[in-house]
């Protein structure tokens, strides 16, 4: 059966999470290293996640998390982060070649995100980055955080469709692994910039993933018959 | 506080699901009234989810009622009709405003479907329609059915907004009254032959509803400073 929607990992894959979220964090702590600072913040994300897809915390949105992680962060860098800076991650830009590629993805294929941000999060990103999503996906409506199969699993039961006609798209070869496992074909979109210049993981592929493309301009090429 | 996001109810305000469904119909079902059986199967559509809303059945998708009251009414009619009929819905066309209107009032609010469809019909639809949604939310996300208080306030927390930065547009004043009573603002547009020609209702405003509008042209008119 031929693979009728695409869901995508948003931050790395899709945006550039690195240099927008610096960006506004120089607007508003110009004394601290921007870089530094984003990349610390978001250090904190996987560790906020993990509390929740353990069941020591019941579902928060990441809105919620990445604003305690802000006020964590802020007080190592040793400065009071305004709590309007945690909207930073609504504004994240998308890297060159997304917005067009999944422009030509969409005309034969639903296309949305399957990340770990909400609802809210994920459309005010949108609108932002002009992402043309068809449905918004993921995390918030499994009310449990990726890589849980159940994400991935909720993803497709909201579009009616088995699991082997979604694919997923990620620039991590962990989130394909554990799509993979749910039963999704698998589309992996290097993004070796996505930590810095001196990114050491997630170079290439790590698997016989179904589609290893170089950008979203060869992923549409490619599943297009 | 500026409405900051607009929710629309789907079937008659933004789409003729009256003369789309009937055109499916004819296509497989030429011995049949095809209007007579669009209206008959939409007059199933209330009573199936009043026992959801009741409680007396846990929440079922609206994909599978449709298909659900399609045989019942196909039995009515002493016809067969093909499984595949159910979808449909998917095919409605937009009314004539509907495409640019909400083309407009993107770019200053975010605009969702607050629907009783579920979020894989909404998806199709959009697709189908041409209907430039940000996200996609209503009774999937509250599992259960409007006019129940927590379809619309499902759609408001989904969105991370108070319930008085959210409109409700419908064709509908019983739409309106519940979302009214749920918070939220409320437009009417009227859509005088949603029921064919000799309509009687929502023929017009029975309240003072917060914006009344002739169509979608006309409330992003409205909405823009």
């Amino acid at each position: 059966m031929r693979v009728q929607a695409l869901i995508f990992d948003v931050f790395g894959t899709c945006v550039d999470w690195r240099r927008s979220v610096a960006r506004e964090v120089a607007k508003v702590l110009p004394q601290v290293d921007a870089l530094a600072f984003a990349t610390a913040w978001r250090a904190e994300y996987d560790p906020a996640m993990a509390r929740i897809r353990g069941g020591e915390r019941g579902y928060v949105a990441l809105d919620d998390l990445h604003r305690e992680n802000l006020q964590r962060v802020a007080a190592e860098f040793s400065v009071s982060a305004p709590e309007r800076l945690a909207h930073a991650w609504e504004r994240l830009d998308p890297w060159p070649d997304v917005v067009a590629g999944l422009t030509a993805l969409k005309a034969r294929h639903v296309i949305a995100p399957c990340s770990n941000g909400s609802i809210a999060l994920m459309t005010r990103l949108a609108k932002h980055a002009a992402l043309p999503w068809d449905c918004i996906l993921g995390a918030e409506i499994a009310q449990d955080y990726k890589p849980k199969p159940q994400v991935y699993l909720a993803s497709c039961a909201a579009l009616r469709l088995a699991t082997d006609q979604v694919m997923m798209v990620a620039a991590h070869n962990d989130d394909l692994f554990a799509a993979r496992y749910a039963g999704l074909k698998t589309a992996f979109v290097a993004r070796p910039t996505e930590h810095g210049p001196h990114q050491t993981t997630d170079l290439g592929p790590e698997s016989d993933w179904d589609v290893i493309a170089s950008d979203f301009h060869d992923l549409a090429t490619q599943l297009t018959p």
